[in-house]
């Protein structure tokens, strides 16, 4: 069967045959080796494959039995278990879409699928309603009507989600025909006043207004696009105000003001990032330009102004929120997993809407960075939230010890990052709306198979990105009429990459650069290559004078790879000294680490460090940290260290030791 | 009535006639014009005078209403609402103790607390149990079973320390006799297994330790010493761990070790120096040298590591609680109010018992910064979390914008403020534990006696101190024998003070410097002055280069007072540039600024500031805060802009705009 007809190769984000967009998702993608290869088949072999045991120890899915049996008592957990189920439905789903998955697992997760969703049917209430939290836990309360905390909308979105990846991957309505009669209920159940629906009202937790477009797409019901639209004009006073500060907050779930009328992100990043990923949804579904800009307007506020050097975003605890213009500490960067991966999400949506390269570009950052080091290099334990910098001494303070854990109370992060990993080819490639050029987002080994100028072309890719730059491309397959290969050159290699055309530098007529993509236009035969290298010359970064957090700091990066320097990998330093008194001394550059005991075996970096002059205290209080001066610190003496450096996704797998994205410079 | 003889001029933490201690409070201070005269008779006429309106207002007294009338439902707030009441009662009674007070009000506060008293004694239950949360709203809970979160024994600790302070102001039995029936149903009710008193646990909330020794001292039953020894001891496992993170961690409450073998402090910062006052107390009344020694050494990790420019303490938002070492976010400084105010109450405690005068130089700078912010100048609105920066564009997020608030869900702060400020006399002065010297460890226009040398003293001090450098002291009444006068000279000072006696400089053997104490030891004489002039030069002042939040940085201090610059002050600046875009040229000096329309009359600062230079954007990802560079950051170019800097304290009294106490410094 060819991969054109298969339904294998499934993949989020499927905008409808007249949606309004710049990019189609229509090439399949395998990845068959290298980086993404290994990190995924870690992530179905063990993450995925772990999921229904972990989901049982939790008491998932025995509540969901609760419910199937009618019983009222007995929850456990958190409101939202139930997410947790679907997520990990989503994930096992994307796996079977993809053909490299194993045969047996393949099979065994078939098997598993299935019962979990005989579990749900049998969970489901003759009126479409389906939350074993409100049926088991609060069978006296009526239904949506503590939509503010209580996550049924979310929780509804997160079914309908796992039930659009089955169907897509399989074909299988089981789990669909489970999510349809839910999401008609809630057709049945939500409008605006005057509508004859008895609720004018919408979830706490955004979730629900891009599951609803998604499933609109793969059942062709356009109702479900216009209830997704209706959700999100309703944020903006959906509930009563409670507080200024913290959760209470209206701005905590994007309440506080129109969507449309938004200046900036604010609030829970998890819930700001799934709502934009619905506008971004019904935007590209109803072609509305207010909403596109709605869209555009805060996903560059979010880039430029509340993100991470890791593409990680979310600077404060208390809210799991976004924090106010450039205010991202390292220490308390929040940077949740599940932030990270709907930043994603909606970045890819924005990708195929827009065409612009920019938002792969930000999503390989963040794909590399602050996703990747969610999950463990053995795929057994999450971290939820993602420090920059761990401090000397912080075994001291009991509590906020950064340790990966095999499961969370609120487990939100381990199924969403199976489900993102599992989905990951789906997010690699693009044609362009007019079917005539093929659009490489991110690279991995594999193929590339897709329609474009009329015929089915088969691209195969050879790389070992990101620890190498080099990435090959051979045609396999294309037909006669000339097309465009667009390559996305990520923006700390756009003034330094080299092409080659079977073998030779082309001609400065073959190709063209446009903001981020290089095309090459022409008419290809079975047996070119491409050969497209990329700048991995690891590099200083500085931040904007603004991020306070990073001020006299610099950070160390290779390709898309952002590195950190571990405690554990320290020197031997005078006692009492640790990494927080090092300062790096720019101007002896950067090396590659030799060593080949890392982590992961990664490419470790080497640079220069100094044990920093420590200012003399004040005489007349020792005890005190400050100290009247009108001179800057003193520059530090002694002999240079040299600095172990690897990459952020692979911290935290050996001990755990103080660690520094941002190390101060020499030379302020 | 001679003064030795009368219970006006009551004060805090009496340490009972054995105790060993290298200073007593026996020193009775009136505070009658200046700086804190004026803070004071606000605090007095508008924050205490409201009291019982907000306290009406917010339910507190209805709950103790309900309580006394047998009432089983209709309870307000949150479950530690008496608290409210009792420290307004201790600030009440502190005031009455005060023989400044307008005796208009001092006759409205007299009712005003007895009406108070009757209503707690109405409430109080036959065994002597008084808790409005459980009498009314839980009735069905067994007393004492939610130790962790209930707040019972701090409820009782708050009623105790009213009680002490009302019979210490006015001999009065009233609250005594109620708080005395409560402390010995405590008694009755905990201790150790074995024996026989039937609880054997603590509050997760300490407040009870200090609470029961000032009990002891006021009233001179040594059991209640015993009993917060058994408290103070028990922390350390008393409650099940729930998790490692945020309030659900054994070290929130201090429980994750014992008290003597902490390394450092951690957790909730107001239950951390609660605690460490109630160690202060034991170790003073039982001259135990192990938990003198915790108090010490968390007290200098506290300084040392923990504490904020301005004195105040607590890192983390999320649990209200101190960080990492070194650890001190300027946007996200919480640095509760309730905080410094704790840490004033532990540090007189240790320079009583110590006798060093650290303690009360690190409580200068508190008492002027970290607390004093806490109160608008007008004594009418307060604020809980003080940070030491707000954002440019902070307006543009919705939420957590500070603002000055008239009273809160959760109102420790106000009354806080009002019974620190109310016994603000009682951390003035002291005498030796021998009796020959009397020691000022805070300056303020007024009168101080005390017992020296077997003679009464009384000296009258005059000062426009921290405006003026001048502290003129003038010799009212003394015996023949001579004895020493001890002044505190702050740090800041230390290496630059002038000192006449009687008008001339005092010959090098009449004086001794003696680590922050200025010795003058001679025979005195009614008529004899005494001047010190302390150095109010303004200063810039760096921060130990493990504060990350301050690299970079200067910031100003004037004797006391740190300062700040607020947006409302700024120069007009370009389009789209605000404070977060200004250096400081730390060469330029520092001036006194002429404007005489600061808010509170405040002397201002004046700086030279420059519009940093922005450095250009990646043209490939014009959108991304960070780029690739191996060079400093450019110089700032342009002409200089003179910036008023106002005292911390003062901030947030005119419209809310950005705030920065950490100036970025041209020189690095």
């Amino acid at each position: 069967m060819p991969p054109s007809t298969s339904d294998r190769y499934a993949t989020p984000a499927r905008p409808s045959e007249n949606a309004t967009v710049a990019s189609r998702p229509s090439a399949r993608v395998t990845v068959t080796d290298g980086f993404w290869a290994e990190r995924r088949r870690i992530n179905a072999r063990v993450s995925i494959a772990q999921g229904p045991d972990r989901l049982t120890e939790a008491g998932n899915l025995r509540n969901l039995r609760r419910a199937a049996d009618g019983e009222t008592s007995g929850y456990e957990g958190v409101p939202f278990m139930d997410t947790d189920v679907h997520k990990w439905l989503e994930a096992a789903a994307w796996q079977l879409g993809d053909p490299t998955t194993d045969p047996a697992q393949a099979a065994e997760l078939t098997d598993r699928i299935g019962e979990f969703a005989r579990l749900l049917a049998d969970a489901q209430q003759p009126s479409g309603y389906l939350n074993s939290y409100y049926q088991v836990a609060r069978p006296e309360v009526p239904h949506f009507q503590e939509l503010r905390w209580g996550h049924e909308l979310y929780t509804a979105g997160h079914l309908i989600q796992a039930a659009v990846a089955h169907h897509r991957s399989t074909g299988d309505r089981a789990l669909l025909d489970v999510a349809t009669r839910l999401a008609d209920h809630l057709g049945e159940t939500f409008g605006p006043e005057g509508s004859g629906r008895p609720i004018d009202s919408v979830d706490g937790h955004p979730e629900i207004e891009t599951a609803l477009v998604e499933l609109a797409r793969e059942t062709g019901d356009s109702r479900h696009v216009e209830l997704a639209g209706y959700f999100l004009g309703r944020y903006g006073g959906a509930f009563p105000t409670r507080g200024t500060k913290g959760p209470a907050r209206p701005g905590y779930c994007q309440d506080h003001v129109p969507l449309r009328e938004a200046p900036a992100v604010t609030g829970h990043a998890v819930r700001q990032l799934y709502l934009l990923a619905g506008a971004a949804d019904v935007a590209t579904e109803t072609g509305e330009a207010e909403l596109r800009a709605t869209a555009e307007r805060l996903w560059e506020d979010m880039a430029s102004r509340q993100s991470y050097l890791t593409g990680g975003v979310g600077a404060h605890h208390t809210d799991e929120g976004f924090g106010h213009p450039y205010e991202l500490p390292n220490e308390r960067a929040y940077a949740e997993t599940c932030a990270a991966i709907a930043a994603v999400q909606f970045g890819w949506r924005m990708a195929l809407l827009t065409g612009e390269a920019r938002y792969s570009d930000l999503a390989e950052r963040t794909l590399y960075n602050a996703v990747l080091c969610g999950v463990s290099l053995d795929g057994d334990t999450y971290l939820y939230d993602n420090p920059l910098h761990v401090r000397d001494g912080h075994a001291d303070q009991e509590g906020l010890r950064p340790r990966r854990t095999p499961w969370f109370t609120c487990a939100c992060c381990p199924p969403n990052l199976m489900r993102l990993l599992a989905s990951l080819p789906g997010y690699l490639a693009s044609t362009s709306a007019d079917g005539n050029t093929l659009q490489i987002h991110q690279y991995a080994t594999g193929t590339v198979t897709a329609p474009v100028a009329g015929a089915e072309a088969a691209l195969r890719v050879t790389t070992d990105y990101p620890w190498d730059g080099r990435i090959a491309l051979a045609v396999e397959a294309t037909g006669a009429a000339p097309w465009t290969l667009a390559l996305r050159v990520p923006h700390w290699s756009a003034d330094n990459w080299a092409l080659l055309v079977n073998g030779a530098e082309p001609a400065a007529t073959a190709w063209r650069y446009d903001d981020g993509w290089l095309l090459l236009h022409r008419s290809w035969a079975s047996g070119d290559t491409v050969e497209l290298t990329l700048d991995l010359a690891p590099r200083f970064v500085r931040a904007d004078p603004r991020v306070d957090a990073a001020r006299g700091c610099v950070a160390v990066e290779r390709g898309p790879l952002v590195y950190c320097v571990e405690g554990v990998d320290l020197p031997a330093l005078p006692e009492g000294l640790g990494l927080d008194d090092l300062v790096v001394d720019t101007a002896a550059g950067i090396g590659i680490s030799e060593r080949d005991d890392l982590p992961g075996g990664v490419t470790g970096l080497t640079l220069a460090g100094r044990v920093r002059a420590r200012p003399t205290p004040d005489a007349h209080a020792p005890w005190w940290p400050y100290r009247s001066t009108t001179t800057a610190p003193a520059e530090p003496e002694g002999e240079p260290l040299t600095l172990t450096a690897v990459p952020y996704y692979a911290w935290a797998n050996r001990e755990v030791s103080p660690m520094r994205v941002w190390l101060p410079s020499a030379a302020g």
